[in-house]
């Protein structure tokens, strides 16, 4: 479904939008480094923050602008996350925007500002504002792609995609750009993904449909609460596509639903792929809890788990982290597959083919299936493998 | 306080007991494998065991030993966790009681059984009697050293101390093994600790003690919960010190349990200092809390890091860890210092000294001090550096 033309595409995919990503000097190793989203019509906006006590100043100056509903544009810079520091900080934040809205001819409280880096230094404002405006000056349909750039930090690469939908006969298009690394100590992880559609929707739906969809997607990453003090996710729909206006659950919602959670689980999914120093993709299924909550904490349990990277079956770690992850259990009814394969079953291991194994561990894309058997609800988990890398990316991270 | 020859004495320095280590081929490494503590006449006994909901077979045994309010010995092994290995299990844990108890002319159910190493696998039954049968042989007030080395997994020393205090004019001593390692992700660390004392004392009173001390001793180490399969602290106290029985909290209660304490957090340190991988020693002072549990959850939440390894000075790790401990805080109030020098204060970072922050890094004992200024309450949390070898360790547990 996301073909090359389509990562490629990204946020400008979607009639009405322009993009850009330059380098303004802000990462230390020269890389692009702020980026420019901007609808030439000013769109309805929804956005899903950060739960962290201590969110940076971005995130403040953002939340007021999705209070408004509208935004015309988001500018975003890697390299510094402009978090704990203060007045001036807030100031900054402001700042960016302000300069945004002068180059675009907009209104500062519709533009969002998102930041991502260093934590407790402060932004280079000179260097912001040079970057700004060149990014203006830069701002075009083939933009994405340098824009997805720009907001990268310790991932390999940047992560987008984009699709469509047809509704009322009108083409509607989604595009999305994402950030995000660091999947078992997610406090390094700053999460930050935009989207675009020309979709025509109430502001009000778009905010509904984008929290339910975050929860089921980019939430499935993340340790509960455990985010970053500068993640969020923000989705702009200019209506540019011409649909009939979306403003109740009526089968249009659900198409363009359907075709955003899609969208964003493919994200996430490459999120968790690329996390710091991973070399394998672990999805966790649990199924058969009492409920969303519970399969989701067993899942979030096992993330602190190092047991795959030495592609070793040591499921005990599994069992142990189902045991204290606070979800009532009985272990005796507890199934535990690798690949498909049962390795603990009626409370003790299953013997299983040492070949076999070796094959599924050694694989890139590993699966893990854990069976409750207490109650109906399930919840899938995506996450990476932590490894040598890993530890050394963080270690090293300000030096 | 701890001397050389209080750290030999170990578990035989209280009067009346003996101890021993063998080599039973549990182990894959050929390493000293099961170790047998005893005591002469029949103690009291009192102990704490992991909450993990999937506890080991040993767990569930000693459990009912401990209920019995009397212990004549405890057998130990590592190499084999017997955890998850259903009936088949706790058919072996019981036969080590009766095996232990048959060559020490004792009562089974008066016999704790304690095991740690790798979770699922069933104990070579034949090799743990012929263990324990030579173990028994052995028993002398020289076997602390060998009974700790036995019980050790991945550490890479045992830990052990003794200390002696005078009550009615006689000298009552206490001595303790443990066994510890792996810090950050406490799923893989069974943590063991059998404390034997001479001391007259109430069985109840002896309980109530062992509880409130492990509370800010052994738990300052583990996230709360997170204990593995196989956790357990136990207290024997034989009364062959001949004081006037301990029977109320008086003066002579004090007495015992301030030693008591004393040896415990000791311990607690010696673990966290040897946990897997370890290269630093880290305090973590948490004050101005609103209760002790909100100044735990704080520190704990400072575990799941990695900055300190690349000794390097990025407290924004620490606030951005504070700020999701799911602790209501006020992140203007509160201030950071590494080593004594404020690196965080009124909401933003403080300038410090580069050259003065290097040296408090390098060092192997860092203290990390974190003032709330909401409360009064204060807590401090024990713990160590994750380095590559710990993920090392971790990955390649079971090949």
């Amino acid at each position: 479904m996301f073909s090359e033309k389509h990562k490629t595409a990204g946020v400008t995919y979607p009639q009405g939008f322009k993009a850009a990503g330059v380098r303004a000097g802000i990462k230390k190793n020269g890389n692009l480094d702020v980026a420019l989203i901007y609808t030439e019509k000013v769109a309805v906006v929804a956005g899903v923050f950060t739960q962290n006590q201590v969110a940076a100043a971005p995130v403040h100056v953002s939340k007021v602008v999705v209070g408004t509903g509208l935004a015309h544009a988001v500018v975003a810079n890697a390299g510094c996350a402009n978090a704990c520091t203060g007045e001036q900080g807030l100031h900054d934040a402001e700042r960016m925007a302000e300069i945004a809205a002068q180059e675009l001819n907009c209104r500062a409280d519709d533009v969002i500002v998102a930041s991502t880096g260093v934590i407790g230094v402060n932004l280079p404002m000179d260097k912001m504002e040079a970057g700004i405006k060149t990014a203006a000056r830069e701002l075009s349909k083939d933009g994405s792609v340098n824009a997805g750039n720009a907001i990268i930090t310790t991932d390999t690469y940047s992560k987008a995609c984009a699709t469509e939908i047809e509704i009322d006969g009108k083409e509607v298009r989604l595009g999305a750009i994402a950030k995000g690394s660091g999947m078992i100590m997610p406090n390094m992880a700053t999460m930050l993904c935009f989207i675009t559609t020309d979709v025509d929707i109430d502001q009000k739906l778009l905010q509904e449909a984008l929290s339910e969809i975050t929860e089921v997607s980019f939430n499935m990453l993340t340790v509960d609460g455990d985010t970053s003090t500068n993640d969020m996710v923000v989705i702009m729909a200019n209506g540019a596509a011409g649909n009939v206006k979306i403003t109740e659950k009526n089968a249009d919602y659900v198409k363009f639903y359907a075709a955003l959670k899609e969208m964003c689980i493919e994200l996430a999914k490459r999120i968790a792929a690329d996390g710091e120093g991973a070399t394998k993709f672990i999805t966790i299924n649990v199924s058969g809890a009492q409920n969303f909550a519970d399969a989701k904490k067993i899942g979030m349990a096992l993330l602190v788990k190092t047991s795959l990277f030495g592609e070793d079956s040591n499921w005990g770690r599994v069992i142990c982290a189902i045991g204290y992850s606070g979800v009532k259990i009985n272990p005796d009814k507890i199934t535990i597959k690798y690949g498909g394969i049962p390795v603990y079953a009626n409370g003790v291991g299953v013997k299983f083919n040492a070949e076999d194994m070796k094959k599924i561990l050694s694989a890139k894309d590993i699966i893990i299936d854990i069976e409750l058997e207490i109650g109906a609800a399930n919840a899938t988990i995506w996450t990476c493998d932590t490894s040598f890398l890993y530890v050394k990316i963080n270690a090293d991270y300000t030096t």
